[in-house]
């Protein structure tokens, strides 16, 4: 059985609406089970009379909820039983493998630090798809701004890591940067570039341009948050806008008949979802015992069906191992 | 009469593939005047017969080219009448307003350092397309890699000049980051939002992320040379992968016909053509006496005509006098 804790409380939409996607991954693996932490009665109610297994499904009562808009250090400090530190807490007691949450993104950083216990940097990774559809990952995303040359060493590993459990076999990271040859980029890119190519155990390939990361050329793209925050949301926002414009164009050029349209509509739909990264898999933060898989506050219950799906993937391929393994070497 | 040197040289084509564009711009603007800059033999050849106004065709002797491969430095301390030296001391004569070339990237910064005066610090602009077609720009895009904060400061500046030439009336400034608030960002983000924020005359909207790039919310992206490069080269990447991936995905979900396919490619190249920035406006290198318009090294007849459309109206519109405007102030 592989155990995961969830946190529904904290996102925009309500437990209720995000309900639907526990349900959906527990129909879909019969060796899941699911912590759910929440206030213990609403939950209760949330899942009575919707067929779920509920010796698969185990409530553990968490009344209090860390908010957005709270300060993250102030609230860890008062709400005790935040369903944040009790998702943690399943973590670091070993009950779960893996904690999922759509809640605030401070206030998940601030339980990790106070809760768990580290193995390597913190980094948050996205994972992405590639063109050809083929999973990537970007580290570091945002957790940590401005970089010394040494993490980014940290973040190969724990991305090499992260796809071997996604059954990568060896790997290729790259380094993102402003050019392709080892002398470009800004100084800690520099020093990054030749720290990664003395690394013992990582399959370094060189440098990578923004214009390579969807092409395949790459599977563990290495960057300060900064930059990967940019590299990711440019991501998103291009995709966005070529697939909206792309519409409205169509719309007007085209003699477009309803049939015509209808596949039109089909075509960029499957390409949103596929470099929907926040749908797909959620922020991934390690470092820590357990890896915690963040949805984005406006998560659906689509969000959370595919984030726990991920979670359970890498409780499975036991990513703990991979990246204990990778800094003990 | 607008006075323009191009030069032809240094590219991957041959600047005889490369006249055509030098022929289309002239048909289209009688007020133009090109002074090209080449070897003189070669290049009275390439326009022989071609119903060219050769009063509006100077040809200025230009034998040697600085190659791609080569030490800039060394190379332009060799080749005295190089095509970039040709054409920039056109610039500093005063002879043209601008000068357009598809050359070696380091010959021109390094030509430019050693002939031009300067006016504020250099940077390098690229213009591109919001999803609702309207031009922004992104400053700088890579010849700054590294930066102190007050250098973002002087980027805004020549953004905003660049707009205004473009006929934007009071640019909307943003600063790159990753996140919307003001204390986001690395050190020399956080440090360059207060510097914005202080700054006169300029309409600093504060930060904007990588999603809201392409969505009509800014004018003018200011950022280090660095993250201006991933951001500009994340977003040519991201379009193609999806038109691309588009097109493929089109072939297997439609039962297309012929005449559906043909629709699907053509809204798929003009939203192509919309995001392609080299083709459409070039690389543009502010902060000399004259604007130098680079396409890039895989320049085709059809990026010639763009680039010196964009140069022509960049003269015509008083980019130069606009800059010194920003920085007397």
């Amino acid at each position: 059985m592989y155990r995961i804790a969830v946190d529904l409380q904290g996102a925009d939409n309500p437990p209720e609406v995000l309900a639907d996607g526990v349900i959906r991954a527990l129909a879909d693996s019969s060796d899941l089970c699911v912590y759910l932490c929440g206030d213990k009665e609403n939950t209760e109610k949330m899942f009575e009379g919707k067929g779920v297994d509920m010796k698969r499904l185990i409530i553990v009562d968490a009344p209090e909820t860390i908010l957005n808009d709270e300060d993250p250090v102030a609230a860890v400090g008062i709400k005790k039983n935040s369903s944040l530190a009790v998702g943690m807490g399943l973590c670091k007691s070993g009950d779960v493998g893996a904690f999922v949450t759509c809640g605030a993104t401070g206030g998940i950083f601030v339980t990790a630090m106070k809760t768990l216990e580290r193995i390597g940097s913190p980094v948050l990774l996205a994972e992405l798809r590639k063109a050809d559809g083929t999973p990537f990952c970007i580290a570091d995303c945002g957790a940590n701004v401005d970089c010394r040359a040494e993490k980014l060493v940290h973040f190969a590993r724990m991305g090499k890591a992260y796809m071997k459990a996604l059954g990568v076999e060896n790997p290729r990271i790259s380094l993102l940067s402003n050019g392709a040859e080892d002398g470009k980029g800004n100084a800690v890119t520099k020093k990054a570039n030749a720290l990664l190519r003395e690394a013992e155990g990582l399959n370094f390939t060189g440098n990578i341009e923004g214009t390579d990361i969807l092409m395949g050329t790459t599977d563990v793209v290495v960057c300060e948050g900064f930059s990967g925050n940019i590299l990711l949301k440019t991501i998103e926002g291009s995709v966005k806008a070529v697939l909206g414009e792309g519409v409205a164009m169509f719309e007007k050029v085209s003699s477009a008949d309803d049939a015509r349209r209808d596949d039109l509509y089909r075509v960029f739909k499957r390409l949103y979802n596929q470099y929907d990264y926040t749908e797909l898999g959620g922020g991934v933060l390690l470092g820590f015992k357990a890896p915690i898989i963040k949805g984005h506050g406006a998560a659906t219950a689509e969000t959370v069906y595919h984030i726990i799906k991920n979670a359970y993937a890498l409780v499975r391929n036991d990513l703990i191992r991979k990246i204990e393994a990778e800094f003990s070497e």
